[in-house]
């Protein structure tokens, strides 16, 4: 894994590594890459305060499921170190508005309730002040691992069906940025690289918050993995070229059912996919499902109209003009060949191999 | 036809006429919309040299099908007016050049080629230096007034089957600033709007040059018509919602066998609507039907990859990465459900309807 010439400085990152390090927690603080500064600068930021965390969360300073999930964990141990309480009653009372403010962030993304209410469970075990604050601290240094070893495990078994010479499209990002480090998505094209597949990837650039442009293709250029971009309105036109072999992506929630939540767009390129019997493959840890839920209960976040109306100095678009601009959107299981998870490769029909494996 | 609250000053357009007039001659000067500029500002550009007009359609100033053929007849006229040539034959080989450098400026867009030799032809047949630039001023003059009569004509057309209270979506922009002024796919929603049929239109972005944000929301907006804009991510969720109820969009080129040439992101657009059993139609022109290329001969325009990465002083993606950006693409016949025309609708078989009717 070489840092590609664009990006030479990042071989000074403190931690010795070379891998983009997401998230982290560090001297009772949260460190962030500031995404939003994403290509231009790989800027770090930290904070003290779990609102600033939340704030970050909505901001998309820091935004991919299960980086979301980590962070917001990161923020719990800082409400925990913060809170003045003197009985745990009513430090479980500090920690339960902390919970409700993170929770309230992102409403698709389930590896966010999925973390917080692990942490939650924590606390509610033990009876001591002490204890708590640490057992949440410990929590959430463990998901954190756990999510480096979590993706390091999916994408190995991923690239396994990766074969040579391979174009895989991806789109929105579900790589480094998008976890603590390894990513899913992109952990599976990092793996098949590491081992010496020949692939090349697709980007797709994922509006309208351009996470393929200024993620995806900013990760694969420092990984050195070999891969052109393209506008999200191309995908069709590639695939009916035959360039494209397989596609993979990330996932913010997986239904019982097997229908997918991801990034706008996603439902688009599965069916794209299946018109040209192109696989169709998401991948995704088991904090990504939620066994409860029906596909139409979950709540589609709809985001800001600015982003379809500005991008930096430029206007885009007239003002005061109407605006659909949701996040997310559902691709049912039929169009699904695999989902990739640490456990191995769940196939159809999901609603078995879901209540089998997760 | 009223402008919008956010374009009040548009009334107070010269040619007393409330219709944007895209590309239009007077004072043996070609006069143009600067379409970079839309949607922030409403500015013209006057060209005395064929050589501007050439520079103005690489660089999008005008584009879309219909308006580049006015535009590069305009730009003839401009080279006959400053050619000093003293005999017919000299004159001829001025034209050439002029035709040759019009023509290069944009390679799918079949129009271009169409009001170029139709421009030719007229010079051919005429034996006096006079004679051959009044008949090139008039036949490009006589081309921009057939583009407003032709395009009302196949809005009217268009316009009759369209339902009360539809969402038609829209790709792109065939609209007043694709044409002399009226519009293509635009000119049927207009023709609609104008019957009194209340309808919705659903605008894509259309990435990279976002046309659908700059110029389709613009006109819409200063038409009263009632729209929202979306990111082309979006189409597949919408249609899988229910929300569309039709596709109308414009065309660069049409073959003999009904394959379209559009814009980019058309194809995925058409596949889509197939899949949810959305009617597609394709509104064009019979300028736009190239009776003697095949499908694989047409060359699809590659623009330049500055287009995915930068928007005004915003930084999109890393330097240096390829970047694949094609400008056009081609629907295939049987994704399209009519063809609306100024001589009527289409239908399938087109091999059929349109050596029949072209």
């Amino acid at each position: 894994m070489r840092p590609s010439k664009n990006h030479k400085n990042y071989g000074k990152l403190k931690n010795g590594s070379k891998d983009l390090l997401t998230v982290k927690w560090e001297n009772n603080q949260v460190i962030m890459i500031d995404q939003t500064k994403l290509p231009g600068k790989l800027v770090y930021v930290r904070y003290k305060k779990y609102e600033d965390v939340a704030r970050a969360i909505e901001r998309l300073i820091v935004r991919g499921a299960p980086a979301i999930g980590v962070a917001a964990a990161f923020g719990m141990s800082l409400a925990a170190i913060s809170s003045k309480a003197k009985t745990p009653e009513s430090l479980l009372k500090d920690l339960k508005v902390a919970y409700d403010r993170l929770r309230s962030t992102r409403p698709t993304a389930v590896n966010l309730v999925w973390a917080l209410d692990q942490i939650m469970k924590q606390a509610a075990s033990k009876n001591d002040i002490q204890d708590i604050k640490n057992s949440i601290i410990l929590s959430s240094l463990n998901m954190a691992t756990d999510d480096i070893t979590t993706n390091k495990k999916l994408g190995k078994n991923g690239a396994e069906m990766i074969s040579n010479d391979e174009v895989i499209l991806t789109h929105c990002n579900a790589g480094s940025l998008a976890t603590v480090t390894y990513g899913t998505a992109l952990g599976v094209l990092r793996a098949a690289n590491d081992m010496g597949k020949k692939i090349s990837v697709i980007a797709t650039e994922t509006r309208p918050v351009m996470q393929g442009s200024r993620l995806t293709a900013f990760e694969l250029d420092y990984y050195g993995i070999d891969f052109s971009l393209i506008p999200d309105t191309a995908v069709g036109h590639l695939m009916s070229k035959g360039t494209i072999n397989r596609v993979i992506v990330g996932a913010d929630r997986i239904l019982k059912t097997g229908h997918v939540y991801n990034k706008i767009g996603t439902y688009q390129v599965a069916a794209l996919a299946k018109r040209h019997d192109i696989p169709f493959y998401v991948a995704a840890p088991i904090s990504t499902f939620d066994l409860t839920s029906n596909v139409n209960e979950v709540v589609i976040e709809e985001r800001n109209k600015n982003e379809l109306m500005r991008m930096g100095n430029k206007l885009l678009a007239p003002k005061g003009i109407k605006i659909f601009n949701p996040a997310f959107d559902v691709t049912p299981p039929e169009l699904i060949t695999g989902i990739i998870t640490e456990k191995g490769i769940l196939k159809p029909p999901y609603e078995e191999s879901i209540a089998k494996n997760i």
